[in-house]
């Protein structure tokens, strides 16, 4: 069946979130574009200079600040299906001087996440006696617990990335650039139906040993392991993320033993996803493989982060995170064993906690792709 | 000649932030990754959860707050020119403490203008002294006056941009969705040259009379007139931003006698360009010659934007802005006419202020395109 923008950002959201605001001590949460308002509105509001605002006090009506211009949008959005009011401005009113006369006196605020400086200092302005907190204090506990239907939005988002790298191979070939290649994967992305492409990361050689290299201008050559990273946005707002590993012709010398380390690793982490476990004991299960076989050095970063409508969300599968899993929770588990100077290799699925243990969102072969 | 990353982003520019940020009385600009950040140090970091951040301090060496896993594309980028530190963190560190620590004392800084709150606010907690203000009360002065270099860069995105419009026919037919043809002309920006597909508007029939409409799966109609705004952004960072009118089949009574003041306002408001006029008289020169025809109350938005590495950046077109024109100011000349429930249109151009006048960075057809 079908996921539609009802399940994914149900009507009842909204009363469940002024509910927390109001437990958690805030007087209002102030969201402006980005993934906070989207989860809470529906309304994929377009992050621009102009203030796009959703208010909502913890005992008043929320209401929208909303730059006449697209109050169409804003009306044709899913947030029309809430019985807010959107407060229209024009261009030459002050937006946050309208939104902070109608919210009266407040003592402490909750921020989008993401909201831009150039926001958050005129509602310092206007609204001088509040204190500013994230709205991810209260956010987060909603966010990170994925609906059914959240799932299937993610499920469908791993197919989707699953099928641009079955096709990798068709793009990757000796001679071309790392960024001919992206620029291929990318139209794929959007061909495999993701509304955005949101990274595209081919790493080959060297590169392969920078984790957040993007691409270069270098070129493919046989014999050189190329990392690909990508992920891109559905319609539905929902994110994918998955890396693999290529190479045209066969590998360098001593790389076959540590893909196999990182393999067994990135298996070992999947296996201890289950509820109650916490966060950091999944990164110490891909860890401890790792360093045991003596590439501990190599595993310059956390195991995994959460991923929903942003790629990057609570939970992060780190050391330091005590936060016990629960169904719902879904994240990436990607360890990676990079040799600076030669090359790299990271594995990546998305994985979903399931009453007794952790489904894998994505299933193109995890082996080393040789073309 | 090709423009270089030396001549958009060159090594100069840091020393000359920092002599502003001293003159401007701020002890510190802090610039989290987005545009700020790339101007200064020509480092396209990823905006992501995890610390990068450029220090510039007004009488000390500025130095970058680097992920670990990241410095090894921090010394790729550009940034590695100029000289800096990187400052890596683990996963375990506190990046902001560290990077607090090593400024010191500081009564005022400046924050990107794009600084997520996530970041803003975990700045206050460590420089609990230092009041904060926007970095673009700096930078602003710097990034509106457009060079040679990045004009030609700006002219490259108007030809790219200019080559997708030239497409639009081949994609707009009737019977399919507005989706279905925004899929295809995101991929005609990809391969056009641009890196990224910013936004692509298909407002179709009564959409188009909604300024910011992104896509909905209304069916393309003969007889409906079609609003496409489209941009990307090229691998150097400039970005393209162009409106065309298009109909399948002829258009509606009425449509061609406010098409026609439409045309003359964006005229008017391109003839109006030359340096030492206000950017508020170029907003009213399109507006007047909208507001005789009798459709003022129809034109709901200011008349344009400046652009460069961000979509919209200052100067802002609009009522109120008494900001004199310089040469090397680049914005936008976009009036539209919108008449709800029917039908809308929107004419864009880039423009550049010249020593004389302003010249225009698009060129595709500006009458409706009839398909």
């Amino acid at each position: 069946m079908p996921v539609t923008s009802s399940d994914l950002y149900p009507v009842s959201r909204l009363a469940a979130v002024q509910e927390a605001t109001a437990k958690a001590g805030l007087d209002a949460l102030l969201l402006t574009p980005g993934p906070d308002l989207r989860y809470v509105s529906g309304y994929d509001a377009k992050p621009l200079e102009r203030l796009t605002c959703l208010v909502v006090p913890a005992a008043a009506e929320p209401y929208m600040m909303v730059p006449r211009l697209e109050l169409p949008a804003a009306e044709a959005s899913p947030a029309s299906r809430l019985g807010l009011e959107f407060v229209a401005w024009d261009e030459t009113d002050d937006p946050y001087r309208i939104a902070a006369d109608r919210l009266g006196p407040a003592g402490r605020v909750g921020l989008a996440d993401r909201m831009w400086a150039m926001s958050s200092l005129r509602f310092r302005e206007v609204l001088p006696d509040a204190e500013q907190v994230l709205a991810g204090t209260v956010l987060r506990e909603l966010r990170m617990r994925k609906s059914p239907g959240e799932v299937a939005a993610l499920r469908e988002a791993g197919a989707a990335i699953d099928a641009v790298h079955r096709r990798v191979p068709e793009f990757l070939r000796a001679g071309r650039t790392e960024r001919e290649v992206a620029r291929d994967i990318a139209e794929a992305i959007l061909a495999s139906g993701h509304e955005t492409v949101d990274f595209v990361i081919v790493a080959s050689g060297p590169n392969g040993a920078s984790p957040h290299h993007d691409v270069s201008d270098r070129v493919i050559r046989e014999g050189k392991p190329v990392v690909v990273d990508i992920g891109g946005q559905l319609h539905n707002g929902y994110c994918s993320d998955s890396t693999r590993n290529y190479c045209v012709g066969e590998p360098p010398a001593g790389y076959a033993a540590y893909f196999e380390v990182l393999r067994r690793a990135q298996e070992a982490a999947c296996a201890a996803v289950r509820p109650g476990v916490s966060c950091e004991s999944i990164d110490a299960a891909a860890r401890e493989v790792i360093a045991e076989a003596g590439y501990g050095d190599y595993f310059v970063h956390r195991t995994g982060h959460g991923i929903g409508i942003e790629t990057h969300e609570e939970p992060y599968i780190v050391a330091g995170n005590g936060e016990a899993m629960e169904p719902g929770f879904a994240f990436s588990v990607e360890p990676g064993i990079y040799l600076p100077g030669s090359h790299g290799a990271r594995i990546e699925d998305i994985l979903v906690c399931t009453g007794t243990g952790g489904e894998r969102l994505n299933d193109s072969p995890r082996d080393l792709v040789i073309i």
